[in-house]
């Protein structure tokens, strides 16, 4: 037994939900962890017979475990934003108040803004995330380091568009595009411009452009070829429910995963949202495509995106967007140990009849008790670890307020302030 | 001064969202009560100056006071059964899921319920709501006497319907209808059954059933003329987003609101949301009618619904909605003392560039910190004051699996349990 490697911690009498290819669940399930890493996942009295000499050892009476959460489309730099763009039209949105803050901000507002975000995403049960891109990537690297999870980040690529800032269209197109099919304007743009019969991705097959490497974002205004495109090549897609709302439309995300398309899940940025959390985007994306049915078969189908199917999304789906799976979005042995530990006993998610149904319907921020990320606890029992949360938060509002007024956004009153 | 009435708080230094006919919000602010009522809205130093000797002085620290919420569609009887109907079709979901919970539900089993929906409605900001209908309503009374807030209750009334329970149709037709084209079926039927040009509301019309004290959940499947009827006849609306999207459809809600109609906010019952809390009605609301958009004119009007809108749909508009706007809905003098009092200053929220906007999309129920009814907190610091929440949930979950068992109901296992 010399070389068997220290077991840092058992975690057990806790409900496993391990979103495995079985779709394990271990009803009174344990997970040990050595490292970084994940030494052990089965039923609590094995893995505490098996490793009786763990550093430590915690009874999670009866909480849930799950993988951590993989948000796949974030702008970390936009949560300074957060308000600037509510109830605007996308002109407006963009031209007004997003370019103008964008261009305005600092290296330090960037690494403000995505230390903010991180505690909302971490709060939300996230251990790894894609940035969707900004200006300032070195400074999200800095903040993503000190707050101990995972990202795959990257830098903001546009080379056309009225009112682009100008510095920012200085990048090759080799340059990743991100943003696939996001408004019908698109579509109609593509058709006048470049001699195909439907928008974005009908374009982006013919250039062969579609591998299974892309992230698409939003993918909202496909047709039916354009799926069989994305299924074919393998592309992911990042699914923002509350941003598709708000801005863009419905996705066909039901046939999208009825064609084999790997659907994710992600939140966009704040003035978007505004809410960054995965917790209420799981919630959405099963509300809002069981309604969408009503326009496509003019009833709502009450069966579409289950809770099983929205959690997948979140989790395992999430890892294989971000070509990570081998290492993430699921608790098994040898995988990196990312989970989150759910108190279900609370007003908000009693009874429990159908713990994942009430994962995906009833859970919210306040149930996620504690974050693990490559085998450290980043939140504990609520508690932020690598940061003091109340001195982020004051900087970051102080900056906040400073970059507004330096690019000069005024938001209109919406009530009669006395 | 001598007849003077005793001021029992006056809570300052807060910003004042009141809601009232000009929507004043007073930004440094405070608000005096007097037994159950509101004695004073006004700046902070004025309100100060004029009730020196009040009894209590509370400094708010710039925390946000509004109106309490009100909840104008809740079915207090079916909290126990949050989780058992996920994911099915509308047919099982009453017959297979529903009705047997219903039929086999005790008195005792719909006062655990009640209590344990109180809590989840207290948390979420709300002082008042509508019940939608069970069938022990002396219960759901003690209940909500306990809890300490207000509530409009009513019984269940149906008359027809494959599988009803026999004991439920013992009532006269003179007892009040409460839900309004719910489903395109119900239209179909009419149009069958009553010889009219479309449905429900069209029927309801013809019969001189349609009249300002209406309350009419749901209101989904109502044409261009159908609105005008209630727009005339003053009926009020129970908009619940959530349920909508998982079983009923897109509401004309925008259309109502150009019209005149009087549209509020509900959660429906647990198996149809299955969060209870309006707070999350309200992002909802505001979301899914900027979506529903793309399928009315081809792309989404991220200006519908806009967050005033939604906030007042919330507070006075709820109000008006169980005929109590005399008395609540509103901060102003002579008013009940109904409030809840916000801590935006959490990861949450801020930064607050728009905090009227934030109060829609961002805030959660943990920024909910305290709520007043009737000039007592029923919630203070997050900790519910007339009963032992604990107790209440322990009580109501053994009494929720017994309830299910009796009933014989088994849910189907999504994932593989081991």
């Amino acid at each position: 037994m010399a070389d068997s490697p220290t077991i840092d911690a058992v975690f057990h009498n806790a409900v496993i939900v391990t979103m495995d290819d079985a779709f394990r669940v271990l009803q009174d399930g344990a997970v040990a962890v050595a490292g970084d890493r994940i030494a052990a996942v089965g039923p609590s009295a094995d893995v505490l017979a098996a490793f009786p000499c763990a550093v430590q050892t915690l009874d999670l009476g009866g909480r849930i475990v799950l993988p951590g959460l993989v948000n796949t489309h974030v702008h970390t730099s936009q949560q300074l934003a957060r308000g600037i763009a509510d109830d605007v039209d996308l002109m407006t949105w963009l031209h007004g108040r997003i370019w103008p803050y964008e261009s305005h901000m600092t290296e330090e507002d960037s690494y403000a803004s995505t230390l903010l975000c991180g505690i909302e995403l971490i709060r939300s049960g996230v251990t790894c995330f894609a940035e969707a891109g900004g200006q300032f990537v070195s400074e999200m690297a800095r903040a993503v380091e000190l707050l101990g999870f995972r990202a795959c980040l990257t830098k903001s690529t546009m080379d056309c568009g009225d009112g682009l800032p100008p510095n920012w269209s200085c990048c090759s197109t080799d340059d990743c595009i991100q943003h696939i099919a996001e408004i019908p304007y698109e579509n109609q743009l593509i058709l006048r411009t470049k001699g195909i019969d439907h928008g974005t991705v009908t374009y982006l097959d013919k250039i062969d452009f579609l591998r299974s490497n892309l992230l698409a974002a939003h993918s909202v205004w496909l047709n039916v070829p354009e799926i069989g495109f994305f299924s074919k090549a393998g592309v992911k897609v990042s699914h923002c429910p509350a941003s598709a709302m708000r801005m863009l439309g419905f996705a066909p995300i039901r046939e999208m995963l009825d064609s084999g398309v790997c659907v994710s899940l992600g939140t966009d940025g704040a003035p978007s949202n505004n809410r960054m959390s995965i917790v209420d985007e799981m919630y959405l994306a099963s509300l809002i495509n069981k309604g969408r049915e009503a326009y496509i078969s003019g009833t709502t189908n009450p069966t579409a995106l289950p809770a099983e199917t929205v959690l997948k999304m979140a989790t395992i789906n999430g890892a294989k967007a971000v070509l990570w799976d081998n290492e993430i979005g699921s608790l098994e042995v040898g995988k990196k140990a990312d989970l989150v530990v759910v108190n279900p006993f609370t007003w908000s998610m009693v009874p429990l009849h159908d713990s994942i149904a009430n994962i995906v319907y009833c859970m919210r921020t306040e149930n996620i008790e504690s974050v693990m990320c490559n085998g450290r606890w980043i939140m504990k029992d609520h508690k932020i670890m690598n940061l003091n949360e109340e001195e982020v938060i004051s900087s970051a509002v102080k900056r906040a307020n400073d970059l507004l007024a330096r690019a000069g956004i005024n938001l209109p009153r919406r009530m009669n302030y006395v």
